[in-house]
């Protein structure tokens, strides 16, 4: 009987915690595998030897649904590339890697994270071959952009976009009360990437008549356009709502909100630099003089497991549940996809792909999901989100707040040395 | 038999439908009251009469939830005081008021608000009686901010403090996932009170050890001992995570952001004005030169239904009810407040008080729930804010999104005209 060892990496989301569940708890039920260790700081933690034992520490079922609505990685990321084994300085940190691996007696390894993720799972994956090791590595998927390729969507995407359809309804909500003209513009995250943008066009499926007008980044973004489209908007309607991705650019390639604010800095000679949000909030004051806000959603987008989707939770916990039975059934080198087979009823295949696939690449909005005019979205991104952001979690609560599940992060000595 | 007519005024909050929801019910409830007519932006509607009913929207018991579950207000607001009534504009105001009372047979006025709208209601009573008219006025308070006198708390404060915890024990989990020192300065609204700031501070009644420093408006501001407040914090975690209100002044009484980006333009020579938030993050850039961010909670913390705290909800719905009756019994002139009776079990007595003393006049934090060092709150603070965000309301749902109730904005022909 092998170990098996878990990791998480990237920025976080409100479901990656459920994958962590779904895989620890399918190695607890399998016969096949050990201990269950977790890496602290993802690959930097397997590096510093920062590994902590898991199967102790859930006495109860209800930790694990616990774990699954706290937000952010339970085991602690890292923003760190593997370098090429090729280099001198990349064979040092493979070997070292191994060692540990061989220390700990690790027969699987799950990688939960993005695209730069997947290139771990990938040189790792290589290099236990090439070495002639029977140690195999999976990558778990997860990201709020829902970049990654091979999949139909990812897991932490399905929460991000639920967050943002619902804060958005609410904002629409919060416009209307007043009975003067105003421009309200909600900045959403995605740098290249604008499904997550897509999503505050969501309360348009309950009746709300807003936002009026959505920009991704995948069209280039004209300034002067937009000041024409709000005055368009404004000719049939008092409130125009405005969502704008993080990432738009304008057609030189340049972030608008960096090629207009480089000369900007306060009073001491700071320098400032603000969304595009802020930015077109000044563009809208300046050139059309009415009531205006800008609202950026921040990091709340990728959080707030108090909203979970029910859906994305359930995904993301079957995904590193699959992780760990196809890991022992032999594969290695393969991130978990998922490919939708219907949307009435929703349903979805968990799969695998290859992740030489996968890393390094990104999937962005088709062109022709954006409307022609650029400023908004098709009806084909309607029947896409709405499966993704539905069903409501009732997360355990304490004092009001959510109940977080933590770990705790004291050490694991290798197994025979305890 | 005499008619009801109801309005809404002000900021939005969570809660004020709720209001709305209980006194239109007790009116439907009560043998005394006829038609039930809603004012659509507030005293501005009176004035435009432009008066919807209100009784012929709710079919179903549902409906009433779902208008309580809908934030901001269904009826719309607006931003206007009367005139004193001796004024030759103000004196036409009022017997415009009185000509809409008496065209719509009006025995009974609700208006929903902070403590402008209070004023609204001691004028327009003192101003009925002065005429003779027997029109009950009833001031049904709301603010997210707290900031009433007379009353414990004040309807909508218990949600947008739900908000903000539950938002700052969301970004705390964010902020602990990279192994790097960083800053995180969240700006909270507030401009007058540190309630809502406060608020951020629970997140350490479940484990969290952040936030570790928190700013009110009550104590003036110096940004020299932020940064060695902040180093302080630094030499014992690497997360050092903080609460700021919007209203935070130096001690000259400058808003502490505004004093310090006078002469912040950009590129095209916009002037640029950023919140407190933004502000201290550039300087703890500038000056710590660590990782750092700031958060806006923005808007969501007055329009977040959907992380409703039961306990307002609860309250909302009751003090709407409970203004009703007591306008049945005679009272005019008059505001419902909240008398706090224990806090294990929590108990409130919904009674009345006198409107004059709560108009135009603030409630601070008080001095001793805010720690010496002017950085922190005390154990008070924490028995006060705990049973006020207590409670999780379902609310209805439709496409994985907060189903909201809208009300049908026709507007209704006086009595006996239909």
């Amino acid at each position: 009987m092998k170990n098996m060892l878990i990791a998480q990496s990237g920025g976080p989301t409100a479901a990656i915690n459920a994958s962590l569940s779904g895989a620890v708890q399918e190695a607890i039920r399998s016969r096949e595998i050990d201990r269950v260790y977790g890496a602290l700081n993802g690959i930097q933690g397997i590096l510093k030897r920062t590994i902590i034992d898991l199967k102790s520490q859930f006495s109860r079922q209800e930790d694990f649904f616990a774990l699954e609505c706290t937000p952010a990685m339970a085991l602690g990321s890292c923003r760190f590339r593997l370098p090429d084994p090729e280099s001198a300085e990349g064979r040092a940190l493979f070997e070292n890697i191994l060692e540990t691996f061989r220390l700990y007696d690790i027969g699987y390894f799950f990688y939960i994270g993005g695209n730069d993720s997947m290139d771990t799972v990938y040189k790792l994956s290589l290099f236990f071959q090439e070495v002639g090791e029977d140690i195999r590595v999976m990558g778990i998927p997860k990201t709020i952009d829902n970049d990654l390729p091979l999949t139909d969507h990812t897991p932490g995407f399905g929460s991000a976009a639920k967050f943002i359809s619902t804060a958005m309804l609410e904002i629409i909500r919060d416009c209307n009360v007043y009975d003067t003209h105003s421009v309200t513009i909600v900045e959403i995250m995605g740098r290249h990437a604008g499904w997550l943008t897509a999503a505050a066009a969501l309360p348009r499926t309950v009746g709300a008549r807003a936002p009026q007008l959505i920009y991704l980044p995948e069209v280039p973004f004209d300034p002067e356009q937009f000041l024409k489209d709000v005055a368009e908007v404004q000719k049939i309607t008092q409130n125009c709502i405005v969502a704008v991705s993080e990432g738009v650019r304008l057609a030189n390639g340049s972030f608008v909100a960096e090629d207009f604010q480089s000369g900007l800095v306060d009073a001491f000679g700071h320098r400032y630099l603000s969304g595009v949000g802020k930015y077109l909030e000044n563009l809208v004051r300046d050139r059309i003089g009415c009531k205006v806000r800008s609202i950026e959603l921040n990091v709340l987008q990728r959080c707030s497991s108090h909203l979970m989707s029910a859906t994305d939770l359930n995904e993301a916990r079957r995904i590193g549940s699959h992780a760990v039975r196809h890991a022992l059934a032999g594969d290695t080198g393969r991130v978990m996809v998922m490919e939708r087979v219907s949307n009435r009823p929703y349903l979805i295949n968990i799969g695998l792909g290859d992740v030489s696939r996968i890393a390094n690449r990104e999937q962005l909005v088709p062109r022709e999901w954006i409307n022609k005019a650029g400023n908004d979205v098709t009806g084909e991104m309607f029947e896409y989100l709405l499966p993704l952001i539905e069903g409501e979690v009732a997360y355990p609560t304490l004092n009001g707040m959510p109940q977080h599940f933590l770990l705790n992060t004291e050490l694991a000595p290798p197994p025979g040395r305890e």
